[in-house]
């Protein structure tokens, strides 16, 4: 390894390879605990060092793992415990190179963070729209393919990249320019499409050319808590036919979800008042583009009047409703992730559903897991609004269970084999896919897909790069 | 070939098999007058049919060309005139197979038109918005993934389909079941986006799972007249700025297609008044998914008072307005590609740029056709809103150069050239490639994005199905 590490630093620069004594620590530790070993971080500043990375580790076979945020759920940002797995950062790639307002566009390079991105669109009234709980890099966004809060609105990086820059994990190291700013384009086989939610299978984004949405100069913001949970899943379809163009979110959060959030951030206030946490909370978000205008509704009055019919409704699907200020709802949404993570040892399942099947999942796991895993607290929100569901169980950390990789296979078998063989969804809605989902990858994969995912990474790019194994 | 006509009347019915007696002029009739000639057109109902096939001709070296409703634009979908290529129609497999109104997706054949699901769609006031003037059968859609006037709201193809069925062109006619009806669903490599416009390169689409949007049931139309080629571009952003949520279509006509639009159709009101055409017309159309409510502005008010604005202003973008019933002043719209075919021999370019450099690359190319092609004349259209346009140029028929392939070819190049390597632009902004754009396809395409496309075909597809050569 020594002399990989010389090779390194004649191909970067005096702060491109850092090594264990230099505190890699924060390279090696992934956002949901897991930790990793590296012999060394290297820190290229363009496509072409990449480039010339790549080749060296295919000559010599090393095992590259690209990392952009180091935001990602399911560890496929940081190296095994081996020591052998090398992390490639892209975090030195972070020049924001253009801002198009009149083409809505905008060309960064992989190691831009999504906040300093929406930042510098601010002033354009623009944003690269996918809301999430986390401040991941661009890069890492297209391997991963985030999705958000506001998806049912603006959708996921898939929908919204122009293009990208890649070095193909292949022995030459194949630099691949398709970052055409062009919002149709229909010139053949869609390139960049190998690159988004794989994971770096296929290679390390360098550069992403994404597409920008006006950012909303006016939002409505309300808590509605459903009557019960069939009504939960009416109220987005009453929702949608009232004001779709104006919906923006549209997230579930259970009793417990909420409680967790409540009890980890004694900052947060409790919209609903002291003590009291309803069964379940829908945040429902209607959003505009431009600022209030003299002659039109103003859009908390759209809101309330939508709210109220259905209020007034024989059989009426609403129990109750808060309209509130935006970021005091938002921030007992936002809180729900930790809370729930530091209540207990969390086993968390990203998944989706057709809409309308989420809950008829939830209430047939509720009643298994009373049988078969009462130890377990579902603490499940997300994204009603295109079907995904965070459906977080909890265990107590004293229990023996806690952390026994066998109980943790069991459970993960359990709930996955219900989504997705019992009720036809998704094990993977929004994380995509690292070392925690590999094992599903490899069980609810038609082999078919496998066979063809295989066939092209052997065809194109053999050299094993990332944490996927396919 | 008469042994494989015996063969594949074993694999299909009755009905499976048409001969050239049988009247088959339309299936080897493109829509811009391409003829082929083919020894038989097979008609299979399911995709393992269309495997059967697939796998006899791997095994018999036969070339078929799958075609869906042929109303391509480029020759993607009749057999060229070797009598040689077998057209394989996907026409039978024309069952809505489900529609869920509460996922808002529906399961069809490839078979299936445009048309015939929109009006299934109507009674749950849902649609599958790609709005096209031409009435495509879904499987061709996706091979196209066709874009259409209302692109800049809806998107593509692309981004409104969940999943398909299709049967890869290889040796086995292996059949891919990737149908599964998620909005969010994010578990490795998106195998679907092989067919997605790439025209029957790796396959047929047997069948198509797509996303549906809420049918407008408010619309507010207007034809805008710019102060001049500037004042057409800063409209855009303004509009944008002040009702991005309802907009849902921007379409500009330029004098000489609106003339000839008007010359061809003597039923088409002119809505300017007799004989008065302008310079330039944007058809703007703002929709919202709800009926019209007492306490909301009416969406002509919004619009009224959006234009009285603009044309208040100092230097103001716009010269005039009308707002008008909309079927009136879409009718002009569709008129305009017949009424240019018909004015002339059409060589008809479907281009697109950055949005902001249509203009320019207008302007520079008005100038260059006086001085080298001024028999050319340019009667554009297009979608504006996402960059692309319809730069049809027409010669009159009588012209002897009208007809002789080395002058459309000196033609293609001098405007191919300027959109591609000049301006940054596309040549095939939502037509797809087929036999008309293969030399542009050779031409323009980088080597590093041919290479792969190849590798990948080799490596699950060798086949040769369809009409595009890579």
């Amino acid at each position: 390894m020594k002399d990989h590490i010389k090779h390194f630093k004649t191909i970067l620069d005096d702060k491109g390879v850092l090594l264990p004594e230099d505190g890699i620590d924060g390279y090696v530790s992934g956002w949901r605990g897991e930790i990793g070993s590296t012999p060394c971080v290297l820190r290229p500043t363009s496509s072409q060092e990449t480039s010339q990375i790549i080749a060296y580790c295919a000559a010599h076979n090393l095992h590259l793992i690209p990392q952009s945020g180091n935001t990602g759920m399911v560890a496929n940002s940081v190296p095994d415990e081996s020591g052998e797995q090398i992390v490639l950062s892209t975090e030195r790639m972070n020049k924001i190179i253009d801002i198009d307002p009149i083409n809505k566009c905008a060309h960064v390079g992989a190691g831009v963070r999504l906040s300093a991105l929406n930042d510098a669109l601010a002033e354009y009234h623009l944003s690269f729209p996918i809301d999430l709980g986390s401040d991941p890099c661009l890069g890492g966004m297209v391997s991963t393919n985030t999705g958000g809060s506001r998806y049912l609105k603006y959708r996921g990086v898939r929908e919204n990249l122009m293009g990208v820059k890649a070095v193909l994990a292949d022995h030459d190291g194949t630099v691949i320019d398709d970052l055409k700013p062009l919002h149709k384009n229909n010139t053949g086989l869609d390139i960049k499409q190998l690159f988004v939610g794989t994971g770096g299978l296929f290679g390390i984004v360098t550069e992403v050319m994404v597409r920008l949405s006006p950012l909303p100069a006016q939002s409505a913001t309300a808590l509605l808590i459903p009557r019960d949970m069939d009504a939960a899943a009416a109220l987005l379809i009453e929702i949608e036919k009232s004001c779709h163009n104006y919906l923006s979110a549209f997230e579930g959060m259970s009793h417990n979800a909420m409680q967790r959030a409540l009890s980890h951030n004694p900052a947060l206030t409790n919209p609903f008042g002291q003590d009291d946490v309803p069964h379940y909370a829908i945040l429902l978000e209607l959003s505009r583009s431009w600022p209030e205008r003299e002659a039109e509704q103003p859009l908390n009055d759209v809101l309330e009047n939508i709210l109220a019919e259905l209020w007034e409704r024989d059989n009426a699907p609403l129990e109750n409703a808060l309209i509130g200020a935006p970021e005091r709802l938002w921030a007992l949404r936002h809180s729900i992730s930790e809370g729930v993570q530091k209540s207990g040892k969390l086993f968390a399942f990203d998944i989706s559903f057709k809409r309308g099947d989420f809950f008829r999942f939830r209430e047939a796991m509720i009643e298994r897991l009373k049988t078969h895993h009462p130890e377990l607290t579902l603490c499940d929100f997300g994204h009603l609004g295109d079907g995904g569901a965070h459906f977080a169980l909890v265990i107590d950390r004293d229990d023996t269970r806690a952390s026994v990789p066998s109980y943790e296979k069991t459970v993960r078998n359990f709930i996955n084999d219900a989504v997705v063989l019992e009720f036809g969804g998704s094990y993977s809605a929004e994380h995509g896919l690292g070392r925690k989902t590999e094992e599903a990858y490899a069980k609810y994969t038609p082999d078919e897909v496998k066979a063809l995912t295989h066939a092209i990474k052997t065809a194109i790019a053999p050299i094993p790069v990332g944490t996927i194994k396919i």
